[in-house]
């Protein structure tokens, strides 16, 4: 529609703030898992120590949760009304988005009705939907994985043949005979019967259980190593490293195309634009050169846009640098090429000083060498601290003696100090505050100033044998000495001064600002199986009762949950199962949860962690390489032809 | 040098008669590290129960070495000779070559005066040169690994930087105070001091500790995790891959270069040979017709060169079809491109029989109706074993009764025989040879015929209670199963029949052939650092006395190598080395191994285990995924390249 009533309800709708409202509801409403009734907010989830849990009373959650739905049930609304009955109906997403809340309403009006005793609560299962709904480029990740997902199985295919294969044989190799021999007990516990030998060899392909499912049968005979071998070198080498090139190829050029795409967007916007300032420009008066934009008419509709103020001003000095009365097409496009240019910060003019020893001093302050200064310094803060840490790594923390630290720290955070104020007096405050760099020295030496002083306010000025006492988790003391650990990220400006780790970083700093849909998707993920599996099994490993604070847990077999004590890496609250989540998600030692979760679920509780297993470690790590490399070749080639250009103009010129 | 001697010499030397000489003596030398001194002749290497090994005499390993390294001398004399000593001068391949060979034998004179007791062999780590000096694409992949070293390093410095970051703020994060508190025993193991800490966070960065190290700390603070999860998701997640990509992008378009090369020498090739080919003609007869190649002369040449005959058939065959009398440049260009078709075999016309009965015959058991119903018995055979499997699963070795399995397994073989002798009968003997999934079938077939008859022989016929008795390690029956499980093999002929599939196994089998530089590559490595480790490390892991035959090892605390049984995992000879390597290529649980050999053997070891990582893991494992990478994606772009190019003609002819 777009009749005027739309157009405002539209720029309403797209204005940042009911954007950011939008996205801060979503925010809530997934960060209302951490309170909700088996609420993450104890400081541990070890369940031999765990005290009980702040309950919230009911109602708290659901009132928060009710306001949530009524901001989405009006996006739907609005949303639904500007794209119009005819489109709403074809738009799946759009009608999945009514389905979600209105299916969410009624399990919030259940679970009010039964004053929150309901057992399973539908709704939060179905929460991640509002952040997937709300970002396109999530969508369109979606869409390229469904199209992969026939090539996956057929890589998948190939793996479970593999391992039948590999079982059947490992089985007959391996059967268990003599058992009265010691050597062959450990044997039985891998090959034992098929389900054993099938998940003993499904770990092995994650390669979690690498040297000891082999060692009992290559203690017996070299020989058999060589069926180990195979199997990795076959699945873990072959068939996973094909896995990754299927998935790389599928998503290969997929950056390039979702950039064009947004050009071409960008291109059909500019050229409507055009149409309409034309049009605007003949009906206002008769002009002999045909049709073009006034270029006051231009910048009167420039003022009134949201954009980027540098961007803008580069537009309009474009604009008044021209000669020229009505600009045409191709003029009004290439103004907006000044988009794709970086903006080039100017420095601010630096305050002149009369005096020649001020301005003498300005020279010395302002030139790089003292920035080389500033380095120094803080290298040399990091060794002290280096230091320090090696010479108390013998000393009991109680018996530690702080003074020296506690002096230098003094003068290092006096030093940073008097260099923030020479700066800027050297470049005046305006001409230091253009470098993020000097922000980010400028807010450290701020707290650190701030937490110095709180130091010594609460522990007094140090003194031989000063030793500040510990508060909570951390000394204030600690905390100050954590804070000045991070002045290493100071080195981090040199790197843009060597050319290929000027590449891999902006390579890492491009990931991020396009990992975003990447990270939604985990997210997504890690919501629904920790919902999941919090529904499946909370509250199912218990404490070993008294008997867990004896000295050390003699009864467990080396390698078991109990033994590793993995107290902490259960379902019992959201916060826990992202962190059991995550360790499976790594894959190291998962068979060790795979048994425990075997002995205290059932042997079905496999399923979800093999699950879990096939969509984290297999697929999205997978995908996050495919993401890596397609960012970096995208970088170095653009990066290579940016070369071979100047290159080329460089022999032009020539 | 290009005179007629020469020639002969280089025909001689490039004949497939002394290639393969050499690849044998290559092969032979680097074979006797397994018989040499601390000889792997043993069934096992475990340190508990192995017996004293089989060493060779002293005179017998050096005599097949002196005899190799003649070879060798033999070798780089007529190498030196064709090149000539301009080129040998420049050559660092060649000269590096004499250098090793002389080395090796002073090395192993002194070796023999001292009457095989000398301390150190150096000879031993010289000599997988020989086996990277004789193949170009090894020392072309050496090449690129060598340009690709300084974009590693950049990584190699972030992931250094990062690694000390985290490890100064962990120690002071986790200053293991309060040592009275049980749950902080085991913080001071991780990050007890510094060298401690820096071990742990590098192993963490492989994901072998993973919740082991986070563990203590998370179980007193749900907080502590973000640590761990931050350092191996920065590390492990962003800058491994990073360097999975930085390495994929050296090696990109490295086999297309490869590809080009040869090609274009091979054009080059030809040119040379038109240029010979038309001045002999031209010094033949006068042709008016001005330059160009009798195609006599040419056939005459194609006799004499060695070909394979099937594209020599068709060269011939499209050098009669062709009009004309002499070849012209182009010409004789074009009838080179039949290397690149494949050539399709055609299939022996079948044998015609009389008789009404023996023609239907014949239609029934030609008709791959027939190979479905071969593919079926082959499923069933392989379902009987796995249900026996799972039946047996359960009862102790000794009291299985085989009976049942051994009729049926009868009953399948004298299948598979009628098969293929109604295959023989249908297609007649060379149309049956043809295809290699029936040559497979046979030689199947004929094993497993061969093993029946003599599991017959030796236990006589199945009757109830029917038990074969292991013959050292396994009984002939269990190798009756075996081969029998092989069968699954038939069901591989069913992947070309799905498109996607076609293509991953067309992948796989093109890699292995790609393979060999890169496996070279992994060869040499293991080589060299498997001696280097015997060096090092032998002996150094000694049996735990007498107590290890105790019926528990309650004394050595869980997760250490002792505890885990790792016994057969030491240096103490070659076979034994090359599988501990193995495992900590593997990585998983490398700890252990960095662990117990800082205890046996020292802290230096660690040295020693982190490079091997380096290279092995960290480089050669990116480097596969990279040839993966670059297979597939060559393959994939070639199909639909091929695709389009079809489509394309179909849309013309149309």
């Amino acid at each position: 529609r777009v009749d005027a009533r739309s157009l405002w309800l539209c720029r309403r709708y797209y204005s940042s703030t009911s954007q950011w409202t939008l996205s801060f509801t979503i925010f809530l409403i997934l960060a209302l898992a951490f309170i909700e009734t088996p609420s993450s907010l104890t400081s541990t989830s070890d369940v031999r120590y765990r005290p009980a849990p702040w309950e919230p009373p009911c109602g708290l959650t659901e009132g928060v949760e009710a306001l949530c739905l009524l901001v989405f049930a009006a996006d739907v609304s609005v949303k639904s009304y500007l794209v119009g009955w005819a489109q709403f109906r074809k738009n799946p997403w759009l009608l999945a988005y009514l389905v979600v809340l209105l299916v969410s309403l009624v399990d919030w009006t259940v679970s009010l009705s039964l004053i929150c005793q309901e057992p399973v609560r539908v709704r939060r299962l179905l929460r991640p939907f509002f952040l997937m709904q709300n970002s396109s480029m999530m969508k369109k990740t979606l869409k390229c994985i469904r199209w992969s997902l026939p090539e996956m199985a057929s890589i998948g295919l190939l793996l479970a043949a593999h391992l039948c294969l590999f079982t059947m044989l490992g089985m007959l190799l391996f059967p268990g005979e003599k058992q009265d021999d010691r050597r062959d007990r450990q044997r039985l516990t891998y090959f034992r019967n098929l389900p054993e030998a099938l998940t003993s060899l499904l770990v092995l392909l994650t390669t979690a259980n690498n040297p000891d499912v082999m060692i009992p049968a290559y203690s017996k005979n070299r020989l058999y190593a060589i069926f180990f071998i195979a199997f990795t070198l076959i699945g873990s080498l072959f068939l996973m490293n094909l896995l990754t090139a299927i998935i790389y190829n599928q998503f290969r050029g997929y950056l390039m195309k979702s950039l064009q795409t947004s050009l071409l967007r960008r291109r059909l916007g500019i050229r409507a634009a055009y149409k309409v300032l034309s049009s605007m420009t003949a009906e206002g008066g008769a002009h002999p050169e045909g049709v073009g934009v006034k270029p006051q008419d231009f910048l009167q509709v420039l003022q009134k846009v949201q954009l980027d103020s540098d961007h803008k001003q580069a537009i309009t000095e474009k604009l008044h640098s021209r000669s020229g009365d009505l600009l045409s097409a191709d003029e009004f496009q290439k103004l907006f090429d000044e988009f794709d240019k970086r903006v080039i910060k100017e420095h601010p003019p630096r305050p002149e000083y009369r005096s020649q020893f001020l301005q003498s001093a300005q020279f010395l302050f302002g030139h790089h060498y003292f920035d080389y200064l500033g380095n120094l310094m803080a290298l040399g803060n990091l060794v002290t601290i280096c230091v320090f840490l090696v010479l108390d790594a013998h000393v009991l923390p109680k018996d530690r003696d702080d003074f020296v630290l506690g002096i230098l720290n003094c003068v290092f955070i006096l030093y940073y100090l008097l260099e923030m104020l020479l700066k800027v007096f050297a470049l005046g405050l305006r001409g230091y505050l253009v470098s993020c760099s000097n922000v980010f020295d400028g807010l450290l030496t701020a707290v650190l100033l701030v937490l110095e002083i709180s130091t010594l306010a609460v522990y007094r000025f140090p003194h031989p044998g000063w030793k500040p006492e510990a508060l909570g988790l951390l000394s204030l003391w600690d905390v100050t000495r954590l804070v000045n650990v991070l002045i290493a990220f100071r080195f981090l400006r040199i790197i843009p001064s060597m050319e290929l780790m000027a590449v891999v970083a902006s390579t890492i700093l491009d990931l991020i600002r396009n990992m975003r849909a990447f990270g939604g998707i985990l997210a997504v993920a890690y919501y629904v199986f920790a919902i999941i599996g919090v529904t499946l099994f909370r509250g199912v490993i218990v404490a070993p009762g008294n008997s867990s604070l004896a000295p050390d847990n003699g009864s467990a077999p080396c390698g078991s949950f109990e033994q590793l004590e993995y107290w902490t890496n259960n379902f019992d609250d959201f916060a826990a199962a992202l962190v059991t989540l995550w360790d499976v998600m790594v894959v190291n030692n998962w068979q060790v949860f795979l048994d425990a979760f075997r002995r205290y679920a059932g042997p079905w509780s496999k399923i979800y962690f093999v699950l879990w297993w096939l969509v984290s470690s297999v697929i999205w790590v997978n995908l996050f390489l495919a993401l890596i490399l397609e960012n970096f070749l995208h970088k170095w080639d653009r990066r290579s032809h940016l070369q071979s250009l100047t290159g080329d103009l460089g022999a032009t010129s020539e």
